[in-house]
C-alpha cells in the first residue's frame, strides 16, 4: 500500500498508532526528569508540564537524493538516522533528548509499510538514546524529506553547558570513538563495493547508517568539567575549524594520534587518512579541556576518549601534522573530494 | 544572487544576520515570561534556562506547487505564513509563541534576496506575536520547502489548555472573527481574478497570504474558562469534524451565524457558504464552551465572537442547517471541490 492509496488522517493514524507503545515508555522515562505530559499526538501541538531547567533546541533534515538513497538504506536505518544526527546535537549540548517532532515530506508513491519500518527505526533510537515522537506533519511533496526538530534538557547547570566557543589555547582536542568509518561505509556502499563480500563492510555500513548519538557521554563531559563541545557531522578538519573560529583560537592535531578502527586500516591501506580527517557523519564528540579533565572524563566514560592534539593561539591556525611531523596542506588537500559541495 | 551562489555556511551568516535585531527583542520579550537565552543561531543547538510551566510544541510545513505558488504568494507573505500557521496552532491551545527553528529545503536557483524577504516576513510575524527564530536547518532540495517547528508556552495552569476533546453536549459552538476570505483570496489569485481590479481583492489576498494567529485571543479564550478549542486550518466544517470525533460529540451550526465579511458575500453571492464552510486557512479559533463562559470572552475580547450553534451527543453526528432550518447534505455537498485532496 502506497501513501496516495491512504488519506492524510489515515495515515497519521496509522503511524501514530505504531509508535504509540514506544513512545508511552519514553514519556514515561521523561517523567523522572521533570517533565509531565499533558498531550501527545492527536491535537494542535503536544503539551507537557515542565520542571525549571536548561533546555536545547535543534533541527536537522534529511532529502531522498541528497542525504539517502534508499538503494543502500534501508527503512529503518533512515528512521533511526534522522532521528539521530538531532539526538547528537543534543548530545553535543551536554544534554539528552526530550521532545521530537516529526515532519515527512512524501511523494504518492512511497509505501507505508516503509514508513512503518522508518518509524519502527525512529523507536529503536528512543529506546536506546530517550526521548520521544510526539507530533509533527505530513505533507505531499515532489521530493521525499525527513525533517525533524528536537528538544533535550540539561541535568546540569546552565553554566555547564558543552558550547563551541569555550576553547582555550592550551586545552587539548579529543574526541570519542573512531573516525572516518561512516565516511568507509557510505564509500562502499556508493561504489558497490559492499557486494564484494568484504567482511567488514556490514561494520562500515553500520557505521554510516546507524550512527549511535553520544548522549551519555556527552552528559558526562559536562558533568567533568568539559566546556568546550560540537558533534562530528561534516568532517574532523571542518568542524574543528568552527569550533576554531567560534572559540578564537588556533589548533594543531596530529595523524598519528587520529583514532580509526583497524578495519579502516586494513580496508582503505591509502585512503583510511582522508575519510578519518574529512569523512564526516560520524557523529562522535570533539572536545576542547585542560589535560586534567580529559584525565577525569576518560575514568568516567566507558567508550575510548583520545587526545589528538592542542589548542594554540588564533595565529597559527589550524594544522595538521603528519607522522613526520610535517603540517598536511590541509586546503589544498586530497580528500576535498569528500567534502559536500 | 542565487542559493547556489552562496555556501550553506555563508548562507546561513546572511539570513542569522538579518533577523539579529528583531530575534534579540523577541528574545528579550521572552526574558519577562522566564524564558533566558543561553544561546541562539550558531551552536548545535540553541539554549535557554526556563521557568517551570506548560509547553507546546508543534510543527508545520509548506511546500512549493503544493501549498504555495510564487507566481501569487511573495517572499514575505510566505516568510509571515510558514510561521504564522504554527502560531495558530500554539494559539489554539492558549498560549503565546516563543521558540522556532526554521528549516528551508532550497534549490540552487532561489534568489537569497528573497529568502531575506521571506525571514523579514517571519519576523515582522514575530513583532506581531511574540516570539523568535532560535536555529533551524538549510539543506540542498529538488523541492522548495519551508519546515518550522514552534514552542509554546501557557500563562495559565495545565488544567487551563485549550483541546480538542473538550466539548460538552449543551455547549454553544462559537468562532472568531470570519470565515471564508482566505479561500476566496486563494480563488482570485489562482483563477487570475485578482488582476480584474476588484476593490476587495487585496483584502482577500492578505486574508490567504497574511492571516493573524489569534494568540491574545487564544490565551484569553483560556483565561475565561474555555476548555475547548482548535483553529481553523482545513475548513470549519472538516475541524469541526475533528472536534467533535476528539470530544466523543455530534454538533449542530446554522449557516445564517457563519460569520462573513461583507465583501465575501458581495464578490461571491453564490459561492460565499461554500467557501465559509470549507475554504479552510482561516486560522480563526473554533472553540466550545457554555453559553455564560462565551459571554464572558465577549466582554473581555475585541476581536468579533459569533455563537454559529451548539453541541450535541455523538448519536447526531454533525449537521449544518441552512436558513430555512433543513439539513444540508455535507458529505454529498456543494463545496467538496474545495477540500484538499
Amino acid at each position: 500500500m502506497n501513501v496516495r492509496d491512504l488519506g492524510e488522517f489515515e495515515l497519521i493514524d496509522t503511524l501514530a498508532g505504531a509508535i504509540s507503545a514506544s513512545n508511552r515508555q519514553g514519556i514515561q522515562a521523561l517523567e523522572g526528569s521533570g517533565f509531565r505530559m499533558l498531550r501527545s499526538i492527536g491535537d494542535d501541538a503536544a503539551a507537557w508540564h515542565s520542571a525549571e531547567g536548561v533546555r536545547v533546541f535543534t533541527a536537522d533534515t534529511m532529502v531522498e537524493g541528497v542525504h539517502f538513497d534508499l538503494s543502500y538504506t534501508g527503512w529503518r536505518d533512515l528512521g533511526w538516522k534522522a532521528l539521530a544526527t538531532n539526538v547528537s546535537d543534543v548530545a553535543a549540548m551536554g544534554c539528552a533528548p526530550s521532545f521530537a517532532t516529526v515532519t515527512l515530506g512524501l511523494r504518492g508513491d512511497i509505501p507505508v509499510e516503509g514508513l512503518l519500518e522508518m518509524y519502527d527505526g525512529m523507536m529503536r533510537l528512543t529506546d536506546a538514546c530517550g526521548g520521544a515522537v510526539v507530533g509533527g506533519d505530513i505533507v505531499k511533496s515532489p521530493a521525499f524529506f525527513i525533517s525533524v526538530a528536537l528538544q533535550g534538557f540539561a541535568r546540569v547547570g546552565d553554566q555547564e553547558l558543552l558550547l563551541r566557543d569555550k576553547a582555550r589555547p592550551g586545552d587539548c582536542i579529543a574526541v570519542t570513538g573512531n573516525l572516518g568509518s561512516s565516511a568507509a561505509g557510505l564509500k562502499l556502499m556508493t561504489e558497490g563495493a559492499d557486494e564484494s563480500g568484504l567482511a567488514s563492510c556490514g561494520y562500515f555500513r553500520d557505521a554510516h547508517n546507524r550512527p549511535m548519538p553520544r548522549v551519555s557521554e556527552g552528559e558526562s563531559l559536562a558533568s567533568v568539567g568539559v566546556r568546550c563541545a560540537m558533534d562530528i557531522s561534516d568532517g574532523l578538519v571542518d568542524d574543528l575549524g568552527k569550533l576554531c573560529r567560534a572559540s578564537g583560537v588556533g589548533a594543531q592535531i596530529h595523524t598519528l594520534m587520529i583514532p580509526v578502527d583497524d578495519r579502516l586500516k586494513g580496508t582503505f591501506p591509502s585512503g583510511w587518512l582522508n575519510l578519518a580527517l574529512s569523512g564526516g557523519e560520524d557523529y562522535e564528540l570533539l572536545f576542547a579541556a585542560p589535560e586534567s579533565v580529559i584525565h577525569s572524563a576518560q575514568q568516567v566514560i566507558s567508550t575510548p576518549i583520545k587526545v589528538i592534539g592542542e589548542v594554540v593561539g588564533a595565529e597559527k591556525g589550524l594544522t595538521v601534522l603528519d607522522a613526520s611531523g610535517n603540517p598536511l596542506n590541509i586546503n589544498a588537500g586530497g580528500w576535498d573530494h569528500f567534502r559536500r559541495s
